[in-house]
C-alpha cells in the first residue's frame, strides 16, 4: 500500500448515532495494523478549526465499541461554511501533520468535506453515520439498525398500555426527509398503519384504514409516523382529526424523540462499524478519495461522495406492500 | 381459613401497570392453592357492570408472569359512578356467585371499591397497582419499580446524545401529583437538577443550579421534570426560558410519554405482584375486607383502603439531600 | 393467482428461533389477504402424524409477532422417519384439504419436507428458521440477527467483570457446524480471539495470541468459541491448556447455553419474517413449489430446496481478516 | 462535622458487582460536597500494599454511574493476609495523607478492613457490593437487584426454548452459600422448583414435585437451582437423575455463569449506592469507624462491621411459602 499517507485524522460531524465509536476504533487500529498514525479531532469541523486534535493509539480506544454517542463529539459548524474557517483548518491540519481525513456523518458532513477536498485538494473519505438511514449508496447506515431496536421495544411497550385499554396510539419516530425508520417499526411492531413522508397516504384513507381495522375486530391500534409525514400537519393535529371524526376512539400521542439517537449499538451496526472503518482507511492508503464506504447488496463498496450527497435513498416498495398485507 | 368465601373475582382498573398481570396470577393461584373458585373481570368496573367475567384457573394465567399490561385490561367507568351501574354490578356478581373482590389498581379504584362495599357490604381488598407510587400505604407500587429502569434506560440513552453534543436536555417524567419517579430516575440517571411537584425551586434557582453546573466543568446537562411540576407552565416553557436567559446553552425536550408504563415487569415488580396476590386472598379467606395490601418497611402489610385513599404518599425528603450532594 | 390452493399449512420444525412466531403470523395474514384459508400444525411433524391441526385466522395471530420461541411448538419426530409414519401425516393433510405447507425450520426440517414431496407430490416451501444462519441460500436466517444482539450483550456483561479484575475469559456461543455467531459475535464485542469450526487455530497460536495481546498493554481479554471449533477438546480444555502455559492469566469459562435460543426478535428478524411469509405463500399460489424462501444480497429470493439442504454457508473471510485488524 | 478527616480513600475489594461505580461517585462527590479529599485505590488492598492511588475530583466519575463493575478494579489480595503486607498498606496511606478508608465489597473485603484498623487503629466504612445479598446487616447488598433483573431476563429467553419443546430445564444461578437469588428469580420467572443451599428438598421431593407439575398439565418446566444447592452433587448429576427416574422428560441444563455479575446497574441500585455513599462519608466525618452502611426496613442504617461479618442473611420464608403457592 501507499506510503505517501502517514497519518490520517477521524472526527464525527453531524447528528451523533450508535456505532460511531465503533467506527473510530476501527479507523484507529486500521491505522495502527498498517502502522500509521491516527489523530481524533473533537467536535467535528469546529474542532479542526480550532485544533481540537488528539493522538489515538489502539489503545485509546478500548472499551467503546459498545457506547452510544461518540467520545469524539460532535457539532455544526458555521465557521466552516467560511472560506475563512475552512483555510483555517486546512492550515491546522497541515501543522498537525494530518495526510488525509476520514469523515463520519451524514448528508451535511459530506457536504462539507466534498469543498473541502475541492479547495485544498485533500484526500477524504466518508462514512455513513445517521440513525435515518436517507444516504445514497448504502442499504444501511451505521446506527439505523440499533434505532430500529430501540424504537420497536418502545412500541413493544406502548402496545401493552394500547392494548389493556382498547386505545388508538400514534407514535412518532424519527425521519424528517425518509420513511425508512417507520416503515421497518411499524412492520417490525405491528402497526395498523404507516405514515411515511415519501407517501402521502390522505386523512381520509387514514380514517378508512382505522375503520377497517375496527371492523375486522382489532380493539387497539398503533400508527406509526414519521417525523416528516405530510398527511396533517403534524402528529397532535392528526390525534385531533381521528377523534373529531371517530369518537369511538381515544386518542394517545407519543413523540418518542431524542431516546431513538442513543443506546449501545447493535451486533450489526458494531461489525458494520468496524468493516467500514477499515476499508476507509485501507482505501485512503490505496491512494483513493471523494469517497462513501457504503453497504450495497450486503458488501462493501465504494460510492463517490458526490453522488452519495446528491443521490437519494429509495423506499423499499416491497415492503410497503408487505406492510399491507400484515395488517390484513 | 374461612369457608364463607368459595370464589373471588379479580379485575385491573385505571391505568395499567407492569406486574398487573402478575398480580392477576398470584391472585389466580392462591385460589387454586386453596381450592376456592376465581374468576376474571374484563375492563374493571365496565365489565363489572356488563358481566363480562371468565373462570380463572391456575393454567390460565401461565406464561403472563412477563408480560407487561393487563390481559384482563383496565377502563374508566362512568357508570360505576351512578348507583344503577353499581347496582347491576352488584346483581352481576352475586348472579355469578362471587363472595368477593380483588381489585388491583390506583386512588380512583379504590375509592370505587369502598362506595361498593359500603353500599352493598362486599368484600373488597385492594392490590396498588400504579406506576406513580403515589398511594399512602406502601413504599412500592405494582409497576413502580419497573418504570423507574424504563426511564433511566431511556435517560441514559438521552445522555449519549447530550454527551456528543454538549446539549441541555429537559427530560418529562410520569408523576402528575407525585415526585417518585422523577427524583429517583434523577439520581439514578445523574441528573444535574430534578423538578418535581412537592418542592417549587423556581425559575431563578434553576438557572443558578445551571449555571453552576456550566462552570464546574459539566458540558451538558440532562434535567428531569416530573410532569406536575409547577416551576414553569410546561416543559417546553421551561426550555425557552432557559434559551432565552442562558444563550451558550442549546437546548432540547424529551417527553417520554406512555411507554414509562409498559414493558416486562422487574424481578421485583413480579415477587411482590406475587406476594401482595396470596395475602390480598388469604386476607379475604381471613374474613378481613376494606384493606390494601402494601409493602411497608419491606415487609406485607395491610392498609385500610380508606386510608390509602386519603393519605398522602411523601416525598423522600433524605433523597432529595443525596441528590443535592450528587451533583456537586 | 391459482385457485387450486386453497388451504396452506403452517409448522415450526427443529429447533426453535426467534421471529418464528412473527413467520407465522405472516404466513397466516398473506393467507387471509388473498383469501385462502390457513392451518396450523402444532409441534412439527409429529403433531402432522398426529393430525395436531388448528385453524387460524387473521386475528390468531395477534401480539405474537414480538415473541420468542414458537407458539406451533416444535419437535423432533422419529415416527416422520418411517414410510408409515408420512403416510399417516399425508392422510391426515388430504383429510383436513389441505393444499400445501410451509415448514419454518432447518436442514433437517427441509430434508423431511422433500422427502414428502417426493413420495406424495405436496406443494412444499421452506422458510430458514435457526439461530445459527447455516444455511444455504440465504444471508439470514430467522433468529440470527437476534441472536447476535443476544450474545454480543451477554459479552458486554461479561467484559464487566473480565475488566475489573483483569481475566481471560473463554465464552462459548452455539454453532454446531458454522462459526457465524461466534465470528460476528466477537468483532462486535471487540474479542482479542474468536475460535470457529471453519479454521483450526491451533493451540499453539492461541497462546501466542494471548501473548501479544498481553504485551500490548491489554489487561483482560475475552476469547469467543463456537460450540463446534475443534481447537481444543472443548472450551474446559482449552482453559486448563491456557492456565498450564500462561500462569499469569486467571481464566474464566463461561458457556451461555439456551438463552441464545430465545429472545424477543430483533426488528431486522420481525421484518425478515414478514417478508418470507409473504413470498412463502405467495410462491405457493403461483404454483410453485420445493424452494426455500432466503435473502440473499437484501433481496427475497428462491433457492431449491434441495440446494439448500446440500449448499454449504460459507464463512465471511473478509469479516475474519476485520477481525485481525481489530483486534490490533 | 469533624475536621480531623481530611482524606478519604476508597476502593473496590472482591468479586465486582453492578452499582459499585455508583458508589466510588458518591463517596468522591460527598467528599468534595464537604470539601474534604478524595483518592481512589487501584485492585483493592493489592493496590493499597502497591501504592497504586489515584485522587479523584467530581469531576473524574462522571459518565460511571451507568457502567457495571468497578473501575478502580478489584483483586484478591494474598499479601494483605500477612502482617507484612497490612503494614506496607498503612505506610502507603499514611504516606498519602489519608485519614480513613470507604471499602466496596462482601465479607472478605469487611474482615480485612477490621483486621487493618485493629492493627493501625484507621478508620473504616463498608457498603456492601456483592451480588449474592448474603450479608448481614442489609436487606440489598449492591448489584443484586440489577443481577435478579438479568437473571430473570435470562430465564424468560430460556422459558421462550422451553415452552416451544416441552422441555425441562435446570437452571443454575449464583450463590454459592446463599439462595436469595435462586429463590427471588424462581418466584419471578414462575419456576416449577427451586434448589437452594438454605433447605434440602431432596432428589426424592424433587421428583415428585416434577411429577405433580406433569399432571397438572404444564407441558415445559424450569427449575432453578443455587450454586451452592446440596440436592445433588452438582447440577449435571441433578439432569442425570431425573433422566433416570422420568424418561418423558428431555432435561437441558443451563449455567448462567458470570454474566450475572455484570450489566448497568438498575435504578434500584444506582440510588441504594448514591444514599449509602453519601452516609459511609459522613459517618466517618461524624467520627464514626467500623461500621457497615446498609438498608434495613427500607431505611440507610449502620451495623457494626464484626456482626455484619459475623451474622448470617436469611433466607426469606414467607417467600418460600409464597413460591410453593405459585406453583400450583
Amino acid at each position: 500500500m501507499s506510503n505517501t499517507i502517514k497519518k490520517i485524522a477521524v472526527f464525527t460531524s453531524g447528528g451523533d448515532s450508535p456505532g460511531m465509536n465503533a467506527a473510530i476504533r476501527s479507523v484507529v487500529r486500521t491505522c495502527a495494523f498498517h502502522n500509521i498514525e491516527c489523530v481524533g479531532i473533537y467536535r467535528g469541523y469546529e474542532g479542526m478549526i480550532e485544533g481540537d486534535f488528539k493522538p489515538l493509539t489502539a489503545r485509546s480506544v478500548k472499551d467503546i465499541i459498545n457506547k452510544g454517542g461518540t467520545f469524539l463529539k460532535s457539532a455544526r459548524s458555521k465557521a466552516f461554511m467560511t472560506k475563512e474557517g475552512r483555510k483555517k483548518a486546512y492550515d491546522n491540519l497541515v501543522a498537525e501533520q494530518v495526510d488525509a481525513l476520514v469523515v463520519i456523518g451524514g448528508d451535511g458532513s459530506f457536504t462539507g468535506a466534498l469543498v473541502f477536498n475541492e479547495e485544498f485538494g485533500f484526500p477524504v473519505m466518508g462514512i455513513p453515520g445517521t440513525i435515518d438511514n436517507d444516504i445514497y449508496g448504502t442499504s444501511h447506515t451505521l446506527g439505523y439498525d440499533t434505532a430500529l431496536n430501540t424504537v420497536v421495544d418502545c412500541i413493544d411497550k406502548i402496545r401493552d398500555t394500547a392494548s389493556s385499554h382498547n386505545r388508538l396510539f400514534f407514535v412518532e419516530v424519527m425521519g424528517r426527509d425518509a420513511g425508512h425508520i417507520a416503515l421497518n417499526v411499524g412492520v417490525g411492531a405491528g402497526a395498523e398503519e404507516i405514515l411515511i413522508p415519501e407517501e402521502d397516504l390522505g386523512l381520509d384513507r387514514l380514517l378508512e384504514s382505522l375503520r377497517r381495522s375496527k371492523q375486522s375486530g382489532k380493539s387497539s391500534s398503533i400508527v406509526v409516523v414519521a417525523e416528516g409525514d405530510k398527511t396533517g400537519k403534524n402528529v397532535f393535529e392528526l390525534k385531533d382529526y381521528v377523534e373529531q371524526n371517530m369518537s369511538e376512539y381515544e386518542v394517545r400521542v407519543s413523540v418518542l424523540g431524542h431516546m431513538q439517537r442513543g443506546g449501545s449499538p447493535s451486533c450489526f451496526d458494531r461489525v458494520l462499524a468496524s468493516r467500514m472503518g477499515v476499508t476507509a482507511v485501507e482505501s485512503l492508503l490505496e491512494g483513493k478519495s471523494n469517497y462513501m464506504v457504503g453497504l450495497i447488496k450486503d458488501e462493501i463498496a465504494l460510492t463517490p461522495l458526490e453522488q452519495a450527497v446528491k443521490g437519494k435513498s429509495e423506499i423499499d416498495q416491497e415492503l410497503i406492500r408487505v406492510s399491507d398485507i400484515m395488517t390484513t
